[in-house]
């Protein structure tokens, strides 16, 4: 009757994913008209190879909502978990997260949205942040080498039994695993050690080994310090029992503890590890925590993950980056013994900023308090009568209450508070930064039920009469946290004008494109990060009862569903907190599946040479042994090649690991046949999910022939990078696989406490972060991620096209197009000019862009993937700077400029590169400001970083401020 | 019986005051040895004047409490406040704040702690913002210039009535109000017209002026479109009957309605005035918000309040920067007809980005739906026997319901919605941008009780047999946001960019010292602002009943009180929005005073002639005569020409105002010597409480001699400056004066209801921000407060002896001290070389920080206030840059240089200044890094800026992209 919008019509406007993607439907229009389609469904329909889309559905996932619903529904999801005063303890510890950190840090688009500090001219400031961490793991673990951080306390565990391996070329032995550690942690090194082939033996070390061990030798020795019993044993005996028997020593370390208690170093130990949770990063369910490793010297080069170290810049100025980068997994591929590609860069920074925060003399306070609340709670203990089973302690008291456990566990929890039942008979409490006198009368009167006498005694009496619980041996008396940035930013003004300073430093999404080929640098939406802070995800325990998790076990079992729905498989797990661990996951669940098929001979993995070199260090970490096939000339994998291998291995082939669309940037024809190939030689296929975002919506890896993938999250599904981690890598199998998927001893759910171990400490992995892709799916719906997939396509073919005219674009499918991403390839122009594609990555920032991605997978090239989320505007920006860059490349060739004098080479320039004398061929005007004069323009801190001088001279703790002296 | 420290010592360890105040013991320490005292308390003896501080107490306030307790406070107080679904209306919406504006704007350091743009060069980021704002209210509204925004909506209005007046010269005859405006601006309309003499009469303007007026003539008229009874009337009848008359006409207008009507300009308004609320700024129970006005060309110089206007600066290129400065009211002083100091700028920026975010099509479709929801529950009434009162409509609905109003208004409530129930048989429903199919079902269901009917309707079907409710005479037919920048930022990686780019051209306190005399601006916690964005605080209606508002009620008894004993006060208001609406309520409390005693001739208002220019112009806004009073040669008032202008009005004499510590930066002896003065001539004394941060914990205005003061809660407590607004003015008063306090018709303690009236909008004035303030008293207790007192006096002088060998400091007390802030004299200078505190404070921005005060209160002087936020070091910095500067002046001295060639002059220095061709007296790098090279240089976007030709070529709105090609 009328001719206005219905209410449903206006209803459904401006959906968030007009948000999300970058080109509006004019700009859309005009990127396929130079493309030569008429619709983003032609594109596609060309780009993806019939076979893989013809079985493309409809996903069944909710319908789209707007932010502000799903806002409200996350808020009522927080809303029924009961984090409550969690005193559960086991390496998760309430802590305050300074709010200066929490609004500039963890909440703030410069930290989270950067990308890993490859590029370390353009990444000074989260480098110096990482610079701090190790430092203060180093002073406080008394290594002097520290990593930028590892995935969590139990995967550290395990890296460091691969470290003591392979530091050791004559060890033997078994690998020996303190009884009194963390359980989970011991679950984790199992779960890695039986893939890996290594004995792990658990014992009590408190007298040093048992006397067997010392005898037959061990290659190392991991000692909780202090132990989950809550006791502090001096971890002497163990190191000199193991170094007798020629292993080295782990020390599983409390970082709080260790500002009161001698450090792991001093005590002897070659290797500490532990999390940082505590240092102000909230308890996220479990993760993302930032997990440290450090080590004493000469293990330096056996250190895995990221190594943050000083070199020097082009104007011979200190400057900070990633050090040692032949060790990591992606240079050393099948060599490698440890798949680690992500640090928890973001959790680093905000536990290394609590530091800078508190200083050594407020951690050390902080860390009094923890231990004065439980020495006086031990203290009531005994003097109500009780027994408690450790005296010597730092935060846990674990109290011996017959039979009566359960009714203190209940009775605390009717007051709000989660403590651990140990067993019938036991029941600890760990005290924290956030204990109050309020929170011990409540776990006393809990005790109370049990010990009567406990309810009368007055604390103020009980805190004068009680001595401190640490034992004399081991009262720390080595130095800490004395350099001057651990003192300079006490008060809020100056924390915050620090984290602005770093964050000034660095280039992040937030200043423009980051077009990372094989990264998917796209929007991560504030609606889709705000939730993380709410008090509901933040704050709970990862180990407490299931009815206090209620809306974590609802978002895990949605987005588990979706994300199964997406990728076509049968079943999910969230639990690997990074990619590769969702790599192993999958591996070892094939490893799994052929081993209860009694073809536990099944070992080969087959990969492709154009592989992600994680692929073949996760094989190796799964046991299996690996076997490369070719790729032909195009770039696909041949399958020929393939044939070959598959008949050669018949009996022992286990799986093949494939990207998909493929490493290079291309929807392979030949997916479907590849995997009956591989099926038929009774094989599983891995299809690697790091390419999701080119298929999400228009294929299915679970449909076309993949019996495994795993997702990163932090691609596809809008987990921010954070500066190089926190990444999250569910892993997705088909049916037959679901047996084997990780398990993990405090899983919610029952059915999932028994199976093949776990990946990761906690049972959801990094849930705190969840609610970002759930939020992202919620709010995309399936028509809306069908069309961020095929704007991502329609925008990398769109660069290949603007671009082919002045970079070759290596590799294409059958149709002449690429993925969602595409390789420029600079070779031909090194060869005839000797301009690099490092002199073009740095000349980008000049231009005020962040490079594509480097010499991966071809060396020589660069990779570009816009993503759906870059507007037209920004990509033509790009695209400009980079037939700029081609003109300038041209005035080398032409002999105007020499590669040595030219802007590239110099490239980039800071600000001191203005003032001063000038004597390079080209003017001050064209290094600086090629595209002439911008207000706006990032300037980066330093010159371009001579990687080699500190590799030579390797620093990776915080130099003297002299350092930097003009 | 040990040697540890007890829990209660820990528990009390790491206060907050050592977070808010800068530096530490061993600064403070070190700063005291410099000045020759060995005590805070020894320098406060002798800095403060023994008569005041002899009267100090412990403060009676709560002890002070640490962070993650104050954060749960006030998380439980705002878990108290109910704010359901609004359906209340009357100038007041639920919106949807945009997450990326909340995060990035509201949340943003970079854009909450910066000061207002008087130094533009270093403010060109939040003056473009601003520029839009102006844009998109003149374009919306059809009135080409609008300024920078106002306080309230109510206010607005009233600055409306005064602008008519002057700018006609022959006006007469009453203001005359639409009986249909908001009841509130109607309310505040009187209280200032009282004041002033103005006549207002309150009449329906539907169809024009009543006859007798229309006859006898009239200065203006204001007609509220559409109503606050829902009703959309063409305003022309009115128009056209107002201009007959002589007068001028005011359209207070609904922002979002005017993207569907035809725009007040198009229909013959001269000015428009209204709230920008709805445009994503929270609900915030009352304030703060932006209010906007714009105006008919011709006008434009009787505008109030701030004008961001286009100019060129030194290079040639356009620059923002504030326009028409003359007309304000500091200039104009007791010529002033306006008192408006403050804007409010962030929520400006705000309503701005709104705007920007979802351009013309996104506004209307928000507007159409919003339309919509209303025309649907307008025709379920009808449908459902009920009688709407006024069928053409926007968004809200009056429905006659005889007798039932009130159970329709509780069965709304039961399901969580706040309806308006007019009076007992009409109840109002205002739709907005986050009313649902569910909301609307539930308010049919409480309709239901009244009109059964309605229950069983289909919405659906409703919907399509509804038309629109819009008058087609008023349907819009001019164009809007039309500009690019409303329409180049729709994704929100556009969105967050374009936020950045802008805050990385401004100069906030997250980047350095702002040493602003007058303004504080010290710390603004993190802590503190957090609870701002709780849905419990941000999304409460104003007039929602007294039990849904009850964490605020409690939180304003708290901080009303708390403020009550810091000023040695009885009695509180915190309703004024800003310093210069306290400043008028305080005066209109002395008034009614003088009225209720039957001295209404009192009516002269003595001020120094030192005070700040708004002193006067609220005065002459109280309906009060300035006389003023000379100072003596060292600044303080001359108490002999004080006796001898109370004996000369000794009959008529109604107040003094006088600010303590002095404008000039001076405790000033004699302070009790002047109250005894004043007080024994009848008079009332009003301290300015601008400076309190000299006082808090030291002295109390209440308790030496002022009968009333306002504070600045955005100087000494805490409220960030957000770029230049809000602000919030509480007025305290003595006990003879709480009568006159504001009151509001709407106010939730009906003993406040009737009274003087009201000075804002809202009852509780801009209650969202409060928490910020409760906060920081909490945080801080008695001994906190105190201590950043003296740390601010301490900082003050010891840069008066860093620096009083190179720039004399002008005035000081008796004792050779200043109080918090310092004078520093460059007339000698500038008569000496030409060298001016314009170059001086320009300089200042190369050497990485912002100007202090210039030229307040005498001119040609710079005055500065280190705050007690700021840490030694930055102090140190900032002393050591104006030595360097003051170096670089005897250059100028010596003729090394002109000063019209100096660095000092060319200053501030931009990148563009880095290329090109050099022809200057210095070096290149002498005018950017004076102090060598900083790789985190704070580059200004553009150089000096040309005032006076903005002033002669005034452009108000955004200037085309073209203009900004290099």
């Amino acid at each position: 009757m009328t001719d206005q919008p219905t209410l449903a019509e206006l209803d459904a406007a401006n959906p968030f994913a007009d948000r999300h993607i970058g080109p509006d439907a004019s700009a859309v229009a005009a990127m396929l008209e130079r493309l030569g389609y008429a619709s983003l469904d032609d594109l596609m329909d060309v780009a993806v190879p019939a076979t893989i889309r013809d079985r493309v559905v409809d996903l069944a996932l909710p319908p789209a909502a707007d932010e502000a619903t799903v806002a409200a529904e996350l808020r009522a999801l927080a809303g029924r978990n009961a984090p409550g005063v969690s005193m559960v303890g086991l390496g998760y510890h309430p802590t305050v997260t300074p709010p200066v950190i929490r609004r500039n840090v963890l909440e703030d688009p410069s930290w989270y949205t950067a990308y890993t500090p490859y590029q370390p001219e353009i990444s000074q400031g989260r480098l110096e942040a990482l610079l701090n961490f190790q430092t203060m793991v180093g002073d406080l673990t008394g290594l002097p080498t520290a990593n930028a951080s590892l995935l969590d306390e139990g995967t550290a565990a395990a890296e460091a039994m691969t470290l003591v391996r392979r530091a050791q070329r004559r060890a033997t032995g078994p690998f020996v695993v303190d009884a009194d550690a963390l359980p989970q942690t011991i679950a984790v090194v199992e779960t890695r050690a039986a893939a890996m082939g290594i004995e792990v033996v658990v014992a009590d070390l408190t007298d040093g080994l048992p006397a067997d061990l010392a005898a037959s030798g061990v290659c190392g020795t991991l000692v909780q310090y202090p132990g989950a019993s809550g006791r502090v044993r001096d971890p002497r005996p163990a190191v000199e029992a193991t170094h007798a028997a020629g292993g080295l020593v782990v020390v599983a370390a409390d970082l709080l503890a260790l500002t009161l208690l001698e450090s792991p170093g001093a005590l002897g130990a070659d290797v500490a590890i532990g999390s940082t949770q505590r240092f102000g990063v909230p308890l996220f369910h479990g993760g993302p925590h930032a997990a440290y490793m450090s080590v004493r010297a000469g293990l330096e080069r056996s250190l895995p993950g990221r190594l943050v170290g000083v070199s020097v810049d082009a104007e011979g100025r200190p400057a900070y980056r990633l050090a040692l980068q032949t060790r990591e997994q992606h240079i050393r591929r099948d060599k490698a013994t440890s798949n680690i590609c992500t640090a928890q860069v973001l959790l680093a920074v905000a536990a290394s900023m609590y530091a800078v925060h508190h200083g050594p003399e407020g951690l050390r306070t902080i860390a009094r308090r923890t231990h004065r609340y439980a020495a006086v709670l031990a203290a009531a203990v005994r003097a109500g009568g009780g027994e408690v089973v450790a005296d010597e302690l730092f935060d846990t008291v674990l109290v011996r209450v017959p039979g009566a456990a359960g009714g203190v566990v209940d009775a605390a929890r009717e007051r709000g508070i989660h403590l651990r039942g140990v067993d019938a008979d036991h029941v600890a409490v760990s005290t924290a930064e956030t204990t109050t006198r309020g929170i011990l009368a409540d776990v006393l009167a809990a005790l109370a039920t049990a010990l009567p006498r406990v309810a009368d005694l007055d604390l103020d009496d009980l805190d004068r009469a009680t001595p401190d619980a640490l034992p004399d041996a081991l009262r720390r008396s080595t130095a800490y946290l004395t350099h001057e940035v651990f003192s300079a930013h006490r008060s809020e003004t100056q924390m915050l004008r620090y984290l602005r300073r770093l964050s000034a430093r660095d280039y992040a999404l937030d200043r423009g494109m980051i077009p990372l080929g094989s990264c998917t640098m796209k929007l991560n939406a504030t609606t889709e990060m705000e939730p993380i802070s709410l008090p509901g995800f933040a704050d709970l325990h990862p180990f407490v009862p299931a009815e206090a998790a209620d809306g974590y076990a609802s978002l895990v079992t949605d987005l588990e569903g979706w994300l199964a729905e997406v990728t076509g498989y049968d079943r999910v797990s969230i639990q690997p907190n990074a990619g590769s661990q969702g790599e192993l996951a999958g591996l070892l669940a094939i490893r799994g599946y052929h081993r209860a098929n009694g073809d536990a001979q099944r070992d080969v993995c087959l990969i492709p040479s154009s592989a992600h070199g994680t692929n073949a260090a996760s094989a190796v970490m799964a046991g299996m042994r690996v076997v490369v096939v070719a790729s032909r000339d195009d770039g696909s994998v041949d399958l020929d090649d393939l044939r070959a291998a598959c008949e050669e291995h018949a009996e022992t082939l286990a799986a093949i690991m494939v990207t998909y669309p493929s490493t290079h940037g291309v929807y392979e024809g030949a997916i479907t046949e590849l995997c009956e190939v591989v099926h038929a030689h009774g094989g599983q296929v891995y299809v690697d999910g790091a390419n999701l975002n080119a298929l999400v919506g228009h294929a299915r890896p679970g449909a076309f022939g993949g019996d495994v993938s795993h997702l990163n999250l932090h691609k596809t599904f809008c987990i921010p990078h954070g500066g190089g981690g926190p990444g999250v890598g569910p892993v997705a199998v088909r049916s037959h696989l679901a047996p084997y998927l990780p398990s993990h001893p405090f899983h919610p759910d029952a059915e999932r406490r028994e199976g093949i171990g776990p990946i990761s400490a906690a049972p959801l992995g990094s849930a705190g972060i969840l609610p970002i892709s759930w939020a992202y799916v919620r709010l995309m719906g399936a028509a809306g991620l069908a069309r961020a997939t095929a704007v991502a396509v329609l925008a990398a073919n769109y660069v290949a096209a603007r671009l082919e005219d002045h970079f070759p674009v290596l590799y294409r499918g059958e149709a002449g197009l690429v993925a969602h991403e595409c390789i420029l390839d600079l070779r031909p122009l090194t060869k005839a000019t000797g301009v690099t594609v490092d002199d073009v990555a740095k000349r980008l920032v000049d231009y005020g862009f962040h490079a594509p991605t480097m010499s991966f997978p071809v060396a020589g090239t660069l990779m570009v993937e816009p993503t759906e989320s870059e507007d037209l505007g920004e990509i033509d920006r790009f695209c400009d700077a980079m037939v700029a860059i081609r003109a300038e490349i041209a005035r080398v060739a032409d002999g105007e400029w020499s590669a040595e004098d030219s802007p590239l080479r110099h490239a980039p320039h800071t600000t001191r590169a203005l003032v001063g004398p000038w004597e390079r061929a080209y003017d001050r005007e064209v290094g600086v400001f090629p595209q002439g004069h911008d207000p706006d323009k990032y300037w980066p801190p330093v010159g371009r970083i001579d990687q080699a001088y500190g590799d030579r001279n390797l620093v990776c703790a915080c130099p003297p401020p002299d350092a930097f002296a003009e």
